[in-house]
């Protein structure tokens, strides 16, 4: 299912944590990677996931000099498409990385918008730099081959404890990453959008000395004064 | 490929120690599953590996009651073969039972040899009780889909740290849980034989006193001892 | 809240499988300790929750000799009443023991019938010999002073990742132990004793060779064969 | 116990690092935080510990529109008093958030001086970018009732596996948050800046050269020029 | 130093928590092995520690065939003196065993009475049924040289979270394991045996139906009553 | 094994990523410490390893005042020699800090250039402004003596899961820390100088837009492109 540019953008305008709050309305409790974190404080991405998912490593499986053609991580690369974001099911185990700079600057230049691991990256500090949103449990300088085999591309993972079906959509902002089905996104997006604005008012009133009760969850006389604000706010 | 009852039969006289041996002298070192126990210390067992992967659960796809014919744990227990080992990848999280009797009792009555899994098995009693081999990280009286999702049968899987393939063989004794590529089974089965064979011969001459130099690893003049101990043996 | 013996009695003759099913239906899913075993595979009981609660403790917290009157621990071990479970909170910190076989033998005497920590005992030989249904999460020798503070009795606790109130009922089996509100004890009994009933006729059929379409869940025909099963095993 | 304003400058004064070591002699070993790092590097805070103690989460707890004249955290947070810093006791659980920016708002608003979990903030980019000292294991956008349940506020409680009661002093700085009696403060920051001083006076003299022995910990000789250092610092 | 068979054989009638109960009062806090259990229930030693420490393998340590004449693990079993605790430290780590059934009973045959490690064991069943007391914190079939180095022979070890010094008393029971300084030994083995007397008439007592306060801790009454007790025991 | 200035400039041109991938195909593949990252990603260093192990604290060993003759942490700081790396093995335990500011810089003073700990540092935002290069698993204010005893210097130690031997060579960036033998060091500068040059020729061709097949890993049409590149760069 595709969900257009719009909607994307709308849903980089929200943060992790009120997309989270949508989901969890719509029933959706788990849906934050757990111990994965941005490599830039200031990363922002959304777009739809496209997964690998790594085994254990075993010594016959992955012979140098390693086949493009034939090496799963290789060949989803060489698919990914423009605007997707690339999830790596790496166990948990970071005890090497998943992928290093030169892979990374190959999905830019695909035009994916991230790359999220719950294992590792190598060459962490350049694919920092790079500008490429980049989330990950640690940084580890192994390759990948020391353990983990890359078996499979575009089937459903687990990353981060979350489950991520390809084409799932993905978004991080500088708290991490939060996953949903795509059929969601638009109506995830419009109301994550009205809850960001909602609270952006009733942080400007608590900052101004409001008492939480009445205000957050804002009561009706609240909720009034916020429509007013927001009519106030589309009129100027 | 498959792998011939007499073979199997011969890998159950060896121990796991001595297969996972066998194993690293062929360049295979990461072949025991780690933190995954049997719940019956006298358990043995060996065959092929008939593969369930399960994801992080999602709320909206397990809904009751849950269909035979679309769950995939479900579809895959009607599809096990006599003399296969049901091997469970439920990413080390023991926060919920993986299986529980009534299918351990459908995957007995199907002719499996075993089951493994490095989550946790609900009515873990009941399984111990009934005979079947059973390996676990854990006891977990909730049922899977709190926490996991079945997603796919017969796809490589990681369990226990050690990736298994369809088809792979699975030993299980005493200590735990050790896997082997089909075409090697036969080769390994013959000189983990061997190797048992000779260890016991070794273990023998250790309880008479015999120093480790010269014993354990054999010299020539010990290996002489056990070729002679052998043909002795053999002629009895 | 009172929970009836009839009910508790009721409550042992089911799995902690079946109370964690049916506790789910109700919408309860986190009701299963983690990493919390009994010492005796054996171990049943039933009763309500009378908690204890560690925080780390203090160089001048605990001064020996202890007293009596003022030691939450002990406080908490004199007021026990028959049939409840005295349940531990120990923050899942397994370094030192959070009681011994002594106090394990005055609960014991008055009446509890059994004890509950997500740490670990001290004597816990001992305490399995004793016959008092004891779950834990480890062994170990070194008193609770060096690691833990009595802080409280009485209040809402977590034990095993799970809530525990005052009253709560708890049900310990082979498996583990399970939590309940009060106020669900018996409907949960009953739903139980009915699930466990029904089941145990599904296991039959499928250890004789039904198939799992049809018969777990159970589809309109087991059931009525069940029914059937039911009165006939009535009126014997 | 009131701690005077003066004394709690005295303490941000110190590093956690010298805290420590003073409390250590007075025979307090465990008071540094474990696993709970700075939001902000640059931050630094000190004040008596206002104490929130959470429970797993249950599904009939925590029922939504919360209610702030009921729900613990926020009775909580409208009761803290001016200077006070807001401990949260997670269960080192971070699977979920325990608060996120419009609370931390408020409670700034209410004259508090620091936030300190052992779980994780959520909207946590925006707590740290809003300037009020915050601490914790981790960023998790999930709001707390997906796995937490606010149950007491202002008991003893376990933060970062350290005890924190109510009034307790709690110091934070680059490093992490030591946490004190009361009663120990006024001599516990003499004593730090006492040794702050001996210690940069030392630490310029290892700059300069200086072996240890001698040094550090210092000896008659070294003491003596300490002491005239601080008398020719005195009178400049 | 050495230590009389007389106080090992009295250190074996005391219980691991006695014995730490005993150690704690002399200032010594951390002496039980954390996370090490007996591989038999039963098991019962004491002997002075003779140490081995694993540090992580690296490919061109351990090249086949092994030497025993170099490698430290052979060359420190054929130094164990007749009396000896093995102690093992394997950094906690039990991805692989330290060692198997074959070594163990040479390290019978040369008179040890008991092997602990805080990795795991291969050949673990065969070890259990030989009756050699071990100690462990897992099986794993997987040979040491997979993870493990040895690399030096009685030198301070980290076994389970504590120090032990070559030399040092190690006592195991079915809890597990505590370690003194040789100096202590004497003097710990009667006060424990002392503290087990008196414990277990306590413990008669509160069988009987005595409540905690002014039994346990025994006040002056209980104490003469004790005495009493002892007294009528020793002219039975 | 001395290794040259030349050699040790040349491996702090490469990258940990570099490096570990030149030691890999040498055989050495687990040469990076896991979980030991730096405090200032800005880091790099390079130099021979000179060793501390701590093994667990006991009450008897370290009274205060500590003794710079006997202390084997101080003993050793003042035997490192200019252009050493100071590593510590602190068997992952980051419940105390390894060392603090003082010390940091009497090792700086000492010509020494940087140091690693498994464990964690005190005054660590003091350690991180004075430029040392540091790499720690985490940041503990109190002092090493709670938890650690400095066991020996200048013996092989784990670190971060990697053997180290004294006269190791230990390169560390703003990844983390690899290890190697210190007779491999100069083949495996320049094989990883050469191995850099390669790959930032490879980044640039991918960041222009070339697929991975073909270029990485370099064909022989991609390697005397390479090749030209190379020497038109030469003859600039």
């Amino acid at each position: 299912m595709m969900v257009s540019n719009e909607t994307l953008e709308l849903l980089k305008q929200s943060s992790s944590a009120t997309l989270t709050s949508v989901l969890r309305k719509k029933g959706f409790k788990n849906t934050f990677m757990h111990r994965v974190a941005p490599l830039n404080p200031g990363s922002k991405m959304a777009g739809p996931a496209f997964t690998l998912r790594y085994i254990p490593a075993r010594e016959d499986l992955d012979i140098e000099p390693l086949d493009n053609l034939t090496d799963m991580q290789r060949v989803g690369i060489e698919q990914i498409q423009a605007g997707d974001v690339f999830v790596i099911d790496a166990r948990e185990d970071t005890r090497a990385g998943t992928m290093g700079s030169i892979l990374a600057a190959r999905i830019r230049v695909r035009g994916a918008v991230g790359v999220v691991t719950d294992g590792a990256y190598r060459d962490s500090p350049t694919i920092a730099e790079s500008g490429l949103p980049a989330y990950a449990a640690a940084m580890n300088a192994h390759t990948n081959k020391t353990i983990h085999h890359p078996s499979e591309i575009q089937i459903p993972v687990a990353c981060g404890g979350v489950a991520v079906f390809p084409g799932d959509i993905v978004v991080g902002d500088g708290e991490g990453v939060v996953v949903m089905p795509p059929q969601l996104a638009s109506e995830v997006a419009e109301e994550a959008l009205e809850m960001e604005l909602r609270e952006s008012f009733i942080l400007t009133k608590v900052q101004d000395g409001a008492m939480l009760s009445g205000t957050y969850p804002a009561d009706e006389g609240t909720l009034a004064e916020y429509e007013q604000w927001k009519q106030d706010r589309a009129s100027d």
